[in-house]
């Protein structure tokens, strides 16, 4: 079972886009015996491995005596954890720390951490010259249900998040369930955005499951949180598969994020996790899919009762109309006026309607009203 | 004929590269027609155009009233000439001005100038917001042969060229050889160079035809030189189509190009233009594919002569042997320590064999001699 004699891979899914096709593989206590597979997958001589100093302390060396076992001259790099690290700067490093290292085109980068290692990591490989293999060792849970698949990388710049990029597939997508138990309950919380997110958006009879296994999956209990993975990988690569470069079927992947976008810069990427922001967006979609007559009413509520039994946050913060407005209109994924919202049909099916910012902050209260939702996120 | 009423397209090469496809026109005086055709191929509403002072002066103002004529909001960013734009620096700042300008993903990129241009322009428009679509209107003959068809973006570091990039392809590439009349004569000879080196890998009767008709493309006679641009194009055209990604067949095209980044580099990218130091480089290539048995005797002559007829260089200039093997050992291409080294077999045919820097530097003579070929340029 195990492609390299330790831990154990348990579920693989095949993310299929012909010649850049790869693996995703969750398992348990796979993190060991992982060298050699990246060493198969890649082709490669030379490997560098991307951390943040957290989880380097905790899984680098497991990961890097892996590598060297593999015969690969190896390297790691930390760089600060905290999204101000994804920025042109520190992709300049990036590459300098590799021309030292003489890597080459037979060198893999290796992301051993969540989204920001990830999405750096990969901007790095898809540029570094022009291309160089990379695999994926994703250690939150967002990264691991969202951002290791679809091939998205990126850097911040100044004026927004994720402005710079490209698409970039990895060789391999490695997700060892072990590594989740350091993970503070409030990111654990916010990875699940984006799991019931997919469920949201796509199958019913999943969202059905995450009602019904929520405590299980809290308690990241491998026999309810390994298929649980395997499925929202098993969502979002078949999208992605349908529509590797986000021409349509893609955007559906957007639902919550117009309105968790907004929020996010309106409180300069502060206090809210993005998948708390998730949260809070998708319950606003769900209400205005329902005002739209697009979708049956109690659809929101539901939606709104999973999420809080996650812990996650569902009220909008109280900012003026006005502010959500200016934020919505200068989200990057804008056609003209019009955005791309993404609306719920119910539970398990979306769509896209065009809607100009006006027409989706219509149910925002013009002025902010405090008394509701004690800033907008439970109390705990 | 012609996409836009203005000007002739005369022939047109199509780039076969799936979803990815897109033309290369070749015609006269099709510059000020040119608008409505990159709006077709791109689907986009705004423009911006990026071009050097001295191509801008000339071209641009004729170019801008064309894509205005097309409904498309317009910018023109002009960055000082010379591959020392070609950075991370130059990079940051054009994110900065397309930011400005609201450009989103339906706002097309058009490289207007040599390959510097277009290498800058194209490495901008693979990253920003993930990708956007480019175009290319190449007015070196060099671009116009080489650069704007394969889809190579890059950008420099301080260590070295292209050292950073992607693949990246254009929606259209569109040559007005009536752009070439301004261009001097070195940079017209230089631009031969890759036009000789396609001949010379791919196809003796074309290597003929160069022979048969110098005289009238130095004078860039059309009905001599659109024929001739048009079968350049195509075999580069025919070798990308086959491997986008230069896995194996690409690297053909690097024929002349290992010792011409040997001695770029040596030289600081000073004195000798990239077309210059390419003529050196596959007049030394085929002299060690005669010594390696590779090639019947003559053939090197026979490159030789050509090359000298359109005036290039074909000595190599007086480094020592060590200073060579420096310099070739940190070429980024290199698979460890052996270096795909392209060899003719014959006029028209070539392939590659794995060459140590030793191997490959062995008819170098060890110390520098003056008295051969005046330090390698031919007098004019």
């Amino acid at each position: 079972m195990s492609p390299a004699g330790q831990g154990r891979v348990l579920r693989t899914v095949e993310v299929g886009l012909g010649e850049r096709s790869y693996p995703v593989q969750i398992g348990t206590g796979t993190l060991g015996g992982l060298g050699e597979e990246i060493q198969r997958r890649s082709g490669a001589r030379r490997a560098v491995m991307l951390t943040v100093p957290a989880v380097g302390r905790r899984y680098a060396g497991r990961l890097m005596r892996s590598l060297r076992a593999a015969g690969l001259r190896c390297r790691r790099i930390e760089v600060a954890d905290g999204d101000a690290s994804k920025n042109l700067r520190q992709v300049a490093k990036l590459y300098e720390a590799l021309l030292d290292f003489g890597a080459d085109r037979q060198t893999v980068l290796v992301a051993l951490g969540g989204g920001m290692i990830g999405d750096l990591t990969g901007f790095v490989a898809a540029t570094y010259l022009r291309g160089i293999p990379f695999v994926q060792v994703p250690t939150t849970l967002l990264a691991m249900v969202d951002a290791s698949v679809g091939g998205k990388t990126g850097v911040n710049l100044a004026r927004g998040k994720n402005l710079v990029g490209s698409f970039h597939q990895p060789r391999l997508v490695s997700i060892d369930v072990e590594t989740l138990g350091s993970l503070p309950a409030r990111e654990r919380a916010a990875g699940f955005a984006e799991v019931i997110k997919k469920a949201a958006i796509w199958d019913a009879g999943f969202f059905g499951r995450l009602e019904r296994d929520v405590e299980a999956l809290t308690a990241l209990e491998p026999d309810a949180l390994v298929p649980v993975l395997e499925q929202a990988v098993r969502i979002k690569a078949e999208v992605v598969s349908r529509d590797e470069r986000e021409q349509g079927l893609r955007m559906l992947l957007n639902f919550g994020h117009t309105m968790a976008h907004a929020l996010e810069a309106l409180l300069r990427y502060r206090k809210l996790r993005h998948g708390e922001a998730v949260a809070i967006g998708m319950v606003y979609a769900a209400r205005r899919s329902e005002a739209l007559g697009c979708s049956p009413p109690g659809t929101a509520d539901r939606l709104e009762r999973l999420c809080q039994r996650f812990d996650l946050p569902t009220q909008l913060l109280p900012f003026e109309r006005r502010a959500y407005l200016t934020a919505l209109r200068v989200d990057k994924k804008k056609r003209d006026s019009r955005i791309h919202y993404v609306v719920l049909e119910g539970i398990g099916r979306a769509k896209t309607v065009p809607l100009t910012p006006a027409q989706i902050a219509a149910a925002v209260p013009r002025s902010p009203q405090r008394k509701r939702g004690s800033r907008g996120r439970r109390q705990r």
